[in-house]
């Protein structure tokens, strides 16, 4: 037997005690006549003691050869530590070792076994093993599990079923790439690997199991954006007989249990916002409303002043920045550089200092006198002392220019608090959106998607218009969750597919089965899924999904550690009937 | 709202409440002034009745227009039965309608949805999301999520944190195939899906996580035998300072558990038993012990008796069928043709019929006498009345066989009652296997396993008897785990790679990770890992994973239901870099 116990277990009432512990070598102090040794695994740190007076001679010897990240079993008695250490749980006490065993030595890490390492992005991923053993990556993962563990005790208690489905499935064009697995039985033939379980969970409701979930992995064979992985974890979740408030609810209820759970956070019912409001209010469709800022829309007050800019422009908005009036003038030109940066893309910005007397001060003074800047400050809900920041240009760019910077302020201001979480369903999503490089819409959630049935003559007037049952749920500024009332009857479904430019042979041929499904009957179904690693983070009070994986991919989707992807023999490609193109 | 209640909650307290369901429609019965429908969904079946005084006309006329599968959502009053049906839970109330709504119509299914279908395998397949609505189907899908979430609770319970693994890894040409995923990014180069998360689950012991499992899909592209499949479920376990003694223990309390909340069955401590001796006493690695007819080895008995089959036999051995005196000739003949046949490959069989008066009958009595055959009759424990079969031959080939007609006549005499739980450790497993193919040593469970330290010099005298620290969960007779205590230092690690016949190359190449792991300091540690598909039909009563899994595939790997795999497009070809050879 290796231990008795951890690491993190034994206090005061333990001493007297005898007790074997294994685990890795944190630290060592070695003051010649004795040697003190933080023994460390997963549950904590315990100090060893050596002294000459009370430890064997080739103990005391053997304790002298140690280093960083040896592991060892020691076995000795527990004894009141003399300078007691409140910082840790087992602080009041150490181990006199009476018998050291190493059980593996090591070589120096490349980078420190901390809390703060100093070991760099890549260097971590190469040795992702040795960085597992710090604290806060350790502390993600069992964090990562709890919230796994909550997610499917709540579920399985509402009467949901864990159903696995399968992970050698059909490519199908529509949507992100797939990953394929060339299929060796098959000459010629691929599976591919899901990107979302979606026909399957909407098959299970046509197969009566009313109530289906599962955790699950789901691949995307996209140009990796900064903190997107090719593979990633989903909470999906599907329900037959429901309309979407039922699904709100249900899943408001999952969130709910998981804050209190898991953070011990109380939250009243979740807001909902329609997705016109929260583009109107916030410039976004997963606004932040731990704070406000909110848009302010000018058109009324700051058109036909001869300020061509304005004119010309389709929307001007503006946000007032909370004790904004104290920026230097400096501050506000590099503020201005920041909305002009190609990742923001503004060609200006106006601002409009609000003044502690009341007055304000703008650099479009040429144009508009105080009574239009009070105009502003009414729209935008500045105070004295606030600083207005105001955009113009086509109504969705600049939306979305002027939310970056509405994020980017609130962070810098510290209101982005990751112990405040406020949740917030966004409802009513377009059905469709225009692609410009392709030049026809496509689904914006996906093509299962119901259209408000009140809506669907409006797809052949104003397709855009047109409204879906389908939301998004937004934590903290992150889409941690979306879905829809999913379209069940054939007609509707063909009608869709038809819409998104499949032509008949195509829609059978990629989802015949699902409208196969469809006409044996397909009870009314909706659901959602949950980006888990996302989920995780921001529970977690971060935003780095990578942080809560435990061997992430890099930008590059390679895994640097394994060094994967990697060649394979030419044996194994004959086999699968294929050849390299260069 | 679609329902106020399911189909499976009414009972006679609620007999004048006013509710709405919906579900499918299950079975008609048209008396023209009354109709009864049972109305389904996933909790049970609830009549509806329909009838000319009571019903509205439109109500009635829409019901006679109903078909079965159709789905409708009605609204009524509990009524009490008038002839009750004890045999469902909802049989003293039946619904009286007073509002329909068609939500889906269906066509004729193409085979009865009831428990006993009148549809074949490849039918069921091709419509899988019908067969899952039949009770049998979905009580195994609801079953499996069962056993799932109590292996969770318990093993979470246990401190052991569920942690997930990458699919998308690097492919080793070690074991059994691995289906491969080109990088469209990395031009030539490939993942690889796992055959199991074996390094991974290591690299995070070396990474301090202590304990760890996770229910994760695996992959192996075999060619496939029957109720193999090409993706399946592991429960996968490994834990950090253990002994093989401590991974038992651990995993015998999660058996027991499961047999506990899942089945009401509590079984005491499992006995144990070597390879060796599991081979010596049943033929097999994994027997079943729910009933006797151990082996009697015979060459002490059997040979130098002018019997030449039995003399130049290396091992002759026989087993007594309880009440087998009692066969015809015809039977026994019949006997014989099934241990011929080229699965079982024997080339005939000696028996000895145990009279009732204690003689016995021999068919090979011209070299045998009465004496000769009592000392058989004592080494296979054969009573009065039962039949002793005897094959002869090479010793692992003659096991093999007669452990077949062992498994088949208990078969036969229902001796493997489905409701009796046995399991079994068996340990000490050779280290190596013998290939003839290959002519050299294959690890007999993975490179990763570690011999018997104080065998491992035996490595160069006799290869094939060092024994592994390997063990095997058997449960009534199937294998439904496996693990070993595993290689923790470089050295032993790079001495069984150079073994197994790796350059120190390629050892490099495809397990560098793993081995410069070990040299941070890697502490001892070994593991598990359970095939859930088929732990969940042995708990479940049945061995044919395929009913447990929701859409499994074919014997050619195939997907009936979606069609997969299937062909791609050119586009994504030409992406992946490949082309297909012909």
């Amino acid at each position: 037997m290796y231990r008795t116990t951890t690491c993190g277990a034994l206090r005061s009432n333990n001493i007297g005690s005898v007790v074997t512990l294994s685990g890795w070598v944190q630290k060592i102090r070695d003051k010649g006549f004795m040697i003190w040794i933080d023994l460390r695994d997963r549950y904590g740190i315990t100090q060893l003691i050596f002294d000459e007076d009370r430890t064997p001679k080739e103990i005391m010897e053997s304790a002298k050869n140690l280093g960083r990240e040896y592991v060892i079993q020691v076995t000795g008695k527990v004894i009141e530590r003399a300078s007691k250490n409140p910082a840790i749980p087992t602080g009041d006490i150490e181990i006199l070792v009476t018998e050291l065993i190493v059980l593996n030595h090591a070589k120096t890490p490349p980078f420190t076994i901390e809390n703060e390492t100093d070991g760099g992005e890549d260097l971590r991923m190469k040795y992702r093993y040795l960085d597992i053993r710090r604290n806060p990556v350790k502390e993600n993962l069992i964090f990562r599990h709890r919230v796994t563990l909550e997610v499917r005790k709540y579920l399985s208690n509402e009467g949901f079923i864990e159903v696995e489905t399968p992970y050698l499935i059909k490519s199908t064009p529509e949507g992100a790439r797939d990953f394929v697995v060339p299929s060796r039985m098959n000459a010629g033939q691929f599976y591919a690997l899901p990107q979302s379980p979606q026909t399957f969970k909407q098959l299970l409701m046509v197969g009566g199991m009313d109530k289906y979930f599962q955790i699950v992995k789901c691949f995307r064979d996209e140009d990796l954006r900064a903190d997107r992985q090719p593979e990633f974890t989903q909470i999906d979740c599907e329900m037959a007989f429901v309309e979407q408030e039922d699904v709100l609810n249900t899943f408001e209820g999952l969130t709910k249990h998981l804050l209190k759970e898991i953070k011990g956070v109380t939250v009243e019912k979740f807001p909902r916002m329609t997705y016109d409001e929260a583009m109107q209010r916030y410039g976004n469709d997963k606004p932040d409303i731990r704070f406000g800022m909110e848009f302010g829309e000018l058109n009324d007050v700051a058109q036909h002043k001869n300020f061509n800019v304005f004119n010309s422009a389709e929307l001007v908005v503006g946000i007032a920045v909370p004790g904004g009036n104290k920026y230097s003038r400096k501050e506000i030109d590099k503020l201005i550089d920041w909305v002009k940066r190609p990742q923001v893309g503004a060609l200006g910005m106006v601002y409009v200092r609000c003044n502690e007397d009341g007055s304000y001060k703008s650099s479009v003074d040429k144009f508009y006198d105080q009574d239009d800047l009070t105009k502003w400050a009414e729209k935008t809900g500045a105070n004295a002392g606030d600083l207005i920041c105001v955009l113009s240009g086509e109504k969705d760019t600049v939306r979305a220019q002027l939310s970056a910077l509405r994020m980017e302020l609130a962070e810098r201001l510290g209101l982005r608090n990751p112990n405040v979480f406020a949740p917030l369903w966004v409802v009513d999503f377009p059905l469709l959106e225009w692609d410009e490089e392709t030049q026809r819409y496509h689904a914006m959630h996906h093509p299962f998607t119901s259209p408000k049935p009140e809506q669907i003559p409006l797809l052949k007037t104003n397709p855009g218009a047109v409204k879906a049952n389908a939301y998004d749920l937004v934590l903290n500024g992150n889409e941690i969750g979306g879905g829809s009332i999913r379209i069940h009857n054939k007609q509707t479904q063909a009608m869709m597919f038809d819409y998104l430019g499949f032509t008949p042979e195509e829609a059978k041929e990629q989802f015949g089965f699902l409208m196969n499904a469809f006409e044996y009957g397909a009870p009314p179904h909706g659901g959602i899924a949950f980006g888990l690693d996302r989920l995780v983070a921001i529970l977690g009070g971060q935003e780095t999904i990578r942080d809560f994986i435990a061997f992430p991919k890099n930008n590059s989707g390679r895994d640097v550690m394994i060094d994967a992807p990697a060649k394979i023999d030419q044996e194994q490609l004959k086999e699968l009937h294929l050849k390299i193109e260069n």
